[in-house]
């Protein structure tokens, strides 16, 4: 019940921005926003959590313009395995950039990228993976970066499955965003992926608009190339927006602190610690843990990707959400029969 | 006619979010929502703008999704006169701490400062101020320095009128911007000053969330105070967001090219190349001239502050409007008899 009452308030309260109307909805008929989610206690908490902020009359309400909800991208609302999808796309670009530079056949890390040895890099994490791609695309424009995304996007498949990445998103979180949404909440990403390679398809899968997603950066710079203005990459990395960096992005980005987070590691922790530490009122963190080895993969205290284990430990004194991938997701991929 | 029904439409858009619904509305009566504009050319590129981008009609027609305005703030929403406001609250914030550093009477630049003799840092823009502002808060975490600003920004008073700062906003100005919104824009502020010494009250004033707030930064540090999370302001720049670095800050930030841009100076020039500039369809540049002594000052092309001069000639080849305050806006603040 008090979910699809807390979508319809939320539906309206959308739509009449920062009034608070009184509200006497007959729904029609009782529709559950969350159909990939098994009855449980994380559903059930993600519920109560919105109800308790959204209802006016409710002691934790909080306004719309401060329902700020933060969510971390790999391992959290699509894959992160064999590899970091960021980490495939950099693995592509190297081999279609190979022929037109000999010299990475013996220069590191390219030469072992070209043999498929990514174990030093994997301990470099998202930096490591952000230096590479901006040594191979310094100097080319913003414009020609975003369309070499969109290709790469549209048209690689996931070694192990054969699927498009974006066919890798995870139903349930897709559902959540869109409660979330309802209710009033401003979705954003902040996840230690590039921004540049998030933002071109994040609006048409997590209806996540660019200006909403926080990440990593590489330093750009303005010209007029033939008068015209452009922004072109540099060989500079600009911010790295992981762990202890992710509070440090929400409030250079978003600016006040969210009253929810979601994440699935270790790398989330300080955003968690972050977001649920606000002065006063209900705040909500919530980590997907991956237990489904049949669906997907599953991994936690000792995996080299998507490392989970003081956050994990952490959730139990922060009374953060577990969420159990096996028993609480129905369904996890749309395209599963 | 054009401009009430772009409101009214706007209206509805904003709710509908993403879809454009065929329309048949009946008005109750005709509301200028720019009641603060002269009738004029100023207006009228307005009205015909936003009727072009709105239309669903129009051959210009532009998704709501991608209707991004980019305002500057000094001198363009509010006075920057007869220094930035953002370097008042500096003097201010110098003058206060001084009895706790004696040693400021001999350092530079606070002894100058301690003497009003500003014309050094004049020369410096923005990245100086910030300089002394990060000098000055270096440790203190960015709640406190939050605190600091709203009780500045609600009590200080501007020296040559008396008045609160935040009266000291262009109304035609906040009109504008509710306009824009009503027809389903973002609005965004793109501005040289800290990002700390706005977002405290834009939302207020403006109505444009921390969000949506662009500005210079300082780095901060994410750490754990007796078990609580803090962010640490440190004394080191991150980012200044003047001239060139403008559509940077707009890249890194937005994440897309907006289609409308609003300056008063030759610091927005980039910013209004890098709008207006977009490939296809209908984009606006609009120009604050600074025109009217009596109401306020009058400067362009020799001023210190507020240099209006390069970004003034490439206005006529580009085809910008510029806004003559003398007589384009009826009334300029909202104190006015």
């Amino acid at each position: 019940m008090t979910m699809w009452l807390s979508l319809l308030i939320g539906l309206v309260l959308t739509c009449t921005a920062h009034t608070q109307p009184a509200l006497a909805l007959e729904p029609a008929g009782v529709i559950d926003p969350l159909p990939s989610w098994n009855e449980g206690r994380a559903k059930h908490a993600i519920g109560e959590f919105v109800a308790n902020v959204t209802q006016p009359d409710s002691p934790d309400f909080v306004p719309i313009n401060e329902r700020i909800a933060v969510f971390d991208n790999d391992g959290t609302l699509w894959g992160e395995q064999p590899l970091s999808f960021q980490f495939l796309f950099a693995l592509d670009r190297v081999k279609t950039l190979a022929p037109q530079h000999p010299e990475w056949k013996t220069k590191e890390p390219f030469a072992s990228l070209l043999k498929g040895e990514v174990q030093d890099i994997l301990l470099g994490g998202d930096r490591a993976i952000l230096e590479i791609l901006m040594a191979m695309h310094a100097g080319m424009t913003t414009q020609e970066f975003e369309k070499v995304v969109i290709h790469w996007i549209t048209t690689a498949r996931h070694p192990k499955t054969g699927r498009l990445y974006t066919e890798l998103v995870y139903q349930p979180m897709v559902q959540l965003l869109a409660y979330l949404r309802a209710n009033g909440f401003k979705t954003f990403i902040v996840d230690g992926g590039g921004v540049e390679f998030m933002r071109p398809w994040m609006e048409r899968v997590y209806g996540i608009p660019p200006e909403q997603v926080v990440g990593s950066s590489v330093k750009t710079k303005f010209e007029l190339r033939d008068g015209k203005p452009v922004l072109v990459r540099l060989r500079e990395l600009n911010f790295i927006d992981d762990k202890a960096s992710k509070p440090v992005g929400i409030h250079l980005h978003i600016g006040r602190r969210p009253i929810a987070a979601f994440g699935n590691s270790d790398e989330d922790l300080q955003m968690l610690q972050w977001t649920t530490d606000g002065s006063g009122g209900k705040r909500f963190g919530l980590i997907v843990h991956h237990t489904d080895a049949a669906r997907e993969w599953a991994y936690d205290r000792t995996s080299s990707i998507g490392k989970l284990d003081k956050a994990w430990d952490e959730a139990k004194t922060k009374n953060w959400t577990v969420v159990d991938m096996k028993s609480d997701w129905k369904n996890m991929f749309a395209f599963e029969p």
